[in-house]
């Protein structure tokens, strides 16, 4: 099954449009999970048994895992999923980028030690830095595009030939890139005028689009503004919003309840 | 010490611009060193005793340890050099680029778990994301800007404002990011007129310039196009035609004579 069919699966079995992001900082964990030998895992675990029948992809932040010194917790994480909700797609959110030996090494990383379903990659170093990953016509390749973050616009917003660069690579995406029918976009929730005109240039690719919650996204604009016509398309991340709401023992059913809440949230405007 | 005085030293004590890219390949290694527990760390650990008078820096590709699961192997290379070899710069070479919160976990990757002297970045998105590295001031912080890979022109360049955008991050460091006086930028042996232009913006800035021997870059073009005012200011790294030199039991040996021989070469120029 490739990326795309996964992700369909789950957008309509869960009816979420809702992605997890499993970014645990072991400081901010709740007091009843420090203690375990794999505490980020232990974690985890517990926010996975309790937001699967809410979502439609889970999304680990591989430097919580590298900084924290503790990779365990990520191999032990990416295996419970395949394991307990093989049904859900599983990006690992790497932002990867390099010339193309070492690329084929961070694809293995990505798809053999981790099985990974899907992989976010940096386009600044172009084609041949991605096409490790594109190669894997099973898996999804998702490009950063207009990022969520506020000095995004540094580069993104440079206009050559008439396009911003942003839109240069959706561009090439539409017309080089995605040759195997496995690449995705990553645009914020926080650009809604800039999701509306990449909808435009991409109409049915689908796009991961972090910064709602914390960093302040509005779902309403999200939807109307990249919503495919079928009203899917959209792999909505929550990091912060959903894993930390609260940081008592309950924080597992609280974390069910707040993605249940946005998928609910979301649905409303679809 | 900062990152920039370190490197200085290390130029002058060993008369040498040269780098070596640390990235072993399993697959590729002698047989002699296939059955250590720690392989790729024994395979680097007799290439650093042998080349350790001849460089100015090592930069270990961190992708070759995580594609591996031999993040161990990294950890071990990395404390061998910093106890053996303190006078050389450790170059982390990673490439991250992520918004601000999950940068600083690959901010403490780089300088607290594996304590490099320096890391390399991807400015795509950037500039809060690169702030969580260019605040460490005695950290080296090594910007992507014209790489060496055959398709880096695909968005690099692309012309904005009579700019194209490799020209635009330079102007960026130059103008902005530099704020501590330890930022570097990468820029490709494969691409000897760019590095000129980007010369003539940054006439100080240190420069890692990989793409020499496997890559084909010409190194007497680097020297004239790259080289600073007092014929300095650039890491020329070289991986695979320095570690991969023999595939004997002589490859430490053959690695030392290629770094001395590629020292030499690039000072014939100079």
């Amino acid at each position: 099954m490739t990326f795309y069919e996964k992700t369909a699966k789950a957008w309509a079995k869960n009816n979420s449009l809702v992605c997890v992001g499993l970014d645990p900082d072991f400081k901010k964990l709740p007091e009843c999970v420090k203690g375990e030998k794999n505490p980020l895992f232990a974690f985890n675990k517990a926010i996975i048994d309790a937001t699967k029948d809410y979502v439609c992809a889970y999304k680990p932040q591989a430097a919580y895992y590298a900084g924290q010194d503790m990779d365990e917790d990520l191999k032990m994480t990416m295996d419970y999923i395949s394991e307990n909700a093989p049904d859900i797609p599983l990006i690992l959110d790497v932002k990867r980028g390099d010339i193309g030996s070492t690329a084929e090494m961070y694809a293995k990383e990505a798809f053999e030690r981790y099985h990974a379903d899907a992989v976010t990659v940096n386009p600044y170093m172009g084609f041949d830095t991605l096409k490790p990953f594109l190669d894997h016509a099973d898996k999804g390749v998702i490009i950063l595009c207009r990022t969520s973050n506020p000095n995004s616009g540094d580069l993104q917003n440079l206009v050559a030939d008439g396009h911003m660069l942003y839109e240069h690579v959706a561009m090439l995406v539409r017309d080089r890139w995605n040759y195997n029918n496995n690449a995705a976009l990553v645009i914020g929730a926080t650009y809604p005028e800039e999701l509306k005109k990449i909808r435009t240039i991409c109409p049915e690719l689908p796009f991961l689009v972090p910064g709602v919650g914390a960093q302040g996204g509005d779902v309403q604009k999200v939807i109307e503004n990249g919503a495919n016509a079928d009203k899917t398309g959209l792999i909505i991340n929550s990091s912060r919003g959903i894993i930390y709401a609260s940081k008592g023992e309950d924080f597992a059913e609280k974390a069910g309840a707040a993605a249940k809440e946005l998928r609910d949230l979301i649905n409303s405007y679809r």
